[in-house]
């Protein structure tokens, strides 16, 4: 959509988006590491997140372009903060480190009910993670937090309803991308 | 030396020292990873010590053992704080967090100089990694790094002459472990 109207444009994931990050991804998915301690998952997923600032989003941004990123540092707080328990503090401080202080301008919450999030998961052809195996009890805490989060810092949310079709999402994000780049 | 006298003893290297660690291990070391910034190297330290700590460490200190660490948290503040030259605050906050502020008893520093220290690793059996690549001159700060912890926490460290046969080395150790001990 952006780049149909010439806006350079850089999209990423996490975690990953990088060689270094992928190998850490590799790490936080695989689902054999059943005895990962919330500790060292925080830490991993900040550690692909400080690689993706420095080699990719930080240069992207000098060079003029709009960065997308399918999930960023409100995801630690929202799993491994709200939803494992750890001190929000601690990952503040934390992610501050990681991403060198870099906060997205606009964030999107594609909320859905839980039980339905899931099963979509379930359904899907994607390949279940280490995070898709937890209970619905912690993906409901996830939920709650994002909401937290969003009540928080209304002005640089946007919360989605995921229980519609694609295109109506999609046409909701769009909208709402158009507003904040042409101000109107 | 220590199981010859019938203490219950566990050994750990870092980074590395479970399965998890041994996956970001492999990442830390993989020549490949040229381009691992130094925000990133630190966040994986310390994802592979606090697994180890969790895992390991604190199981077996809670059954009796001494536990014997080839490396931990001092290396971080040396490497990355005075060789690479980030924040000791911040390796200080996120250590903390990593190790959930466990600090060993004693530790021994074995000292030598870092045009010595290069040549015996070049000449080694052991295969040459990532941070074998830096200059001397990080070396050079890493060493008088180390000797600043040393000086301003004299009753946890030893300092030992490593420029001596292994055998001095050694014996050195023995008789220092000994001491602290029986106390005598």
């Amino acid at each position: 959509f952006l780049r149909e109207q010439g806006y350079p444009v850089r999209t990423t994931r996490e975690p990953g988006g990088t060689s270094i990050g992928d190998q850490i991804r590799d790490c936080l998915h695989d689902v054999r590491n059943i005895g990962m301690t919330a500790a060292t998952e925080i830490l991993l997923y900040s550690a692909s997140r400080a690689q993706l600032v420095r080699e990719v989003i930080r240069p992207a941004l000098d060079a003029g372009a709009i960065v997308i990123c399918d999930r960023f540092a409100d995801s630690t707080m929202a799993y491994q903060g709200y939803g494992r328990g750890l001190s929000l503090d601690d990952l503040a401080y934390i992610t501050a480190f990681a991403t060198d202080d870099l906060q997205p301008d606009l964030t999107f919450l594609l909320d859905l009910d839980v039980v339905a999030g899931i099963g979509r998961r379930t359904s899907g052809g994607d390949e279940m993670n280490r995070m898709d195996l937890q209970r619905s009890s912690f993906h409901r805490r996830v939920r709650d937090g994002y909401l937290e989060m969003v009540a928080s810092q209304p002005h640089r949310w946007v919360v989605v309803d995921a229980d519609r079709a694609v295109d109506n999402v999609q046409a909701t994000i769009r909208e709402e991308v158009r507003k904040r780049i042409t101000g109107s």
